[in-house]
């Protein structure tokens, strides 16, 4: 009988450990790989990770087209692994083959997804089975691929840590509640053209565009704010990471940007998480959580020193993109691979002032209705529809004469 | 061997099926008792039981002066146990000595606490070491005797769940968080004399003072909230509830009652409850919790429809019940009580028209000034202070002839 009481009480040990196993993992040393380094996010991770150098070691880095920053921060982190597509001096033992070799490499804990478009895409998918933490950034990841990834998460018992503000704000207020949700409320400044009729829509400059009233970001980002496709993209993200159906996610204007988003459960309860708008905070949530770490990078909220807090109604046929992003969730298959595909290529098309800003919407919404979606598409499926979205899009601005 | 198992598998199910102790619980009929039914929370409370009769039983009624609607509260309800000090016509099978013994009865699952003042303390008390679920609302409960109430609470491990709409919101945001708190951020709506000056706040009237702007409530708790008092009690409150110093305790002013209050925590993030202001919102998450029920009574929020959310720092010197109340509250000891006790002898004095508004807090202070205070006071030494203030109050009325 005694052997018997022995067993039961190791079991419960055993089971408490586990069921403290994250908090007690956060207590030691927390190896990043952090992919898009170079990138907006990728930045402001590495002050994070500065910032708490007995926390966080940045294990790995890879990036893009910007070598002359990588090659800086090699030089300040030491990363033990490095990736880059283009050609710099990094000693051979660091090298790595590829983002995905990175992602799952087994010293590494946490994979921060920050690259932008369809290249976070097999980077999450080799993190997810691996069974890192994964803290995602990029949106795109879980807009043209979440039903793979949500799938593959479940499957591999990965939980995806958000680091877009909106969903940082969703999945605080989420915490510990075991309620239904009613309503999910993404708040949207509104971007800098909110207040713009539609004739003076299609006359916006370049310049105009990238000046943000609120957040400071990457070019691509900025103009899908100015458009509202990137609520949109937030939404299709929301939909994902929250396993919400869209007509239970709504949109409203906070030009303030101190509200991230709000959450409605099932009594009418409404929660919201608020803070000056900068995004150390969370990233610093995602790498941190299920703690909270004391940095006095972060600046502290005074509600009495803000005039006040407004919210609006969306004007929904003022920024068509939105209500094409919407419509491309709600419909899925590769729809929202190609909503995402055409968009990146109308931005692109935008910012080189190839094309008006009111051309953007005009290519995405051609294109969307040019195409003959798949249902439940495979990943080659996915990837064939951006193909297809991106070729489509460049035709349907020459033949309809959008490029000036 | 196998036994070993065995044994283990059992403890492991014992020790899963203790940790969902309270959502087990919440799934059968909630037997509730309602001390102090016919005031306005009381009134609301029933409403609540009546909203899901098969999840809660009015199981025992208790009402202090206004016998006749607790006569109709009995013909309605059909209580099994009623207490009334004055002498009504209940069935001797149904007679309660004391709220206490109400508060302790074995068929009763969920204390309402809708008294006010010190008649909560008895039945707390009692309810606590009954080990039963406890919904207060009758804040001065943990005003007077605040360390005693939550050493009882540790020692018989009862959670004590607020019903009070900010209290309820900071419980809501502290949901799940393992973090730091920083500060708890209470608003005020700043009652109906906000932006008066000195000289017209001594000039306001009873009539006036009774129409606050955002919530129904009684008369006394009304001119706790013209005069400020209301949110010293409650900050007094929060400090025991959520063992939070007074110097992370801030309050704002909130006209909107829209925000009922919020939590900063240790990384900066903010998190905020929100909703129309109804106190049926609250009481019903005090009954539910950890569920939320879905209610066509309770009005859902529509942000959009909203001018603005404003926020403003405390005017101190107008309001010198509030600076009071967070001195006597930091001083602790018997001088919550004495505040308490002093507050209630002035409220009724200016209800009743024989002082000014302004003398409401002439009294407090002079009470205060006098007051020889006893640290960590038992139960009997708290109810001296009480009483003692109270003759106090009226003497220092009558002295400085505030009576007109």
């Amino acid at each position: 009988m005694k052997t018997a009481y022995l067993y039961a009480l190791l079991a419960l040990v055993i089971y408490l450990l586990y069921d403290n196993k994250r908090y007690i993992m956060s207590k030691s040393i927390n190896n990043l790989a952090i992919l898009g380094s170079t990138g907006s996010i990728g930045q402001q991770t590495l002050d994070i990770a500065g910032d708490f150098p007995d926390k966080f070691k940045v294990f790995a880095l890879a990036a893009g087209e910007n070598t002359a920053l990588l090659t800086q921060q090699i030089k300040q982190w030491q990363p033990q692994l490095v990736y880059s597509p283009n050609n710099i001096s990094i000693e051979n033992d660091n090298k790595a083959k590829s983002m995905e070799d990175i992602a799952c490499h087994p010293d590494i804990d946490t994979v921060v997804i920050a690259t932008s478009g369809k290249i976070g895409l097999a980077p999450t998918i080799a993190a997810i089975k691996s069974g890192k933490r994964i803290a995602l950034a990029n949106k795109e990841v879980l807009v043209i691929a979440g039903e793979i990834i949500t799938n593959e998460a479940k499957l591999h018992n990965v939980q995806i840590l958000p680091i877009d503000s909106e969903h940082s704000a969703i999945w605080q207020c989420l915490n510990g509640e075991q309620a239904i949700v009613e309503r999910i409320i993404l708040t949207a400044s509104g971007g800098p053209f909110y207040n713009y009729s539609p004739s003076q829509l299609s006359e916006v400059t370049v310049e105009k565009a990238l000046q943000h009233p609120t957040w400071k970001m990457g070019k691509k980002v900025t103009i899908d704010s100015a458009t509202l496709m990137n609520k949109g993209l937030e939404a299709i993200e929301a939909h994902w990471l929250f396993s919400i159906p869209f007509d239970r996610i709504d949109i409203i204007i906070h030009p303030n940007s101190i509200v991230h988003s709000l959450v409605e459960f099932s009594d009418g309860s409404v929660k919201a998480q608020l803070s000056p708008p900068d995004m150390h905070l969370p990233i610093q949530y995602a790498l941190s959580y299920p703690e909270r770490l004391i940095n006095p990078r972060l600046q502290r909220l005074d509600l009495t020193k803000i005039d006040s807090l407004t919210f609006e109604k969306v004007n929904y046929n003022n920024f068509p993109c939105l209500s094409l992003a919407l419509e491309a969730g709600k419909r899925g298959g590769t729809y929202p691979a190609v909503l995402c595909a055409a968009d990146d290529i109308a931005v692109e098309l935008f910012l080189n002032e190839q094309i008006r800003f009111s051309g953007i919407s005009e290519i995405i919404d051609e294109a969307i209705a040019t195409h003959k979606c798949i249902a439940n598409p495979t990943l080659d499926e996915v990837i064939i529809a951006d193909g297809w979205a991106r070729d489509t899009a460049i035709q349907i601005a020459k033949k309809r004469n959008l490029c000036q």
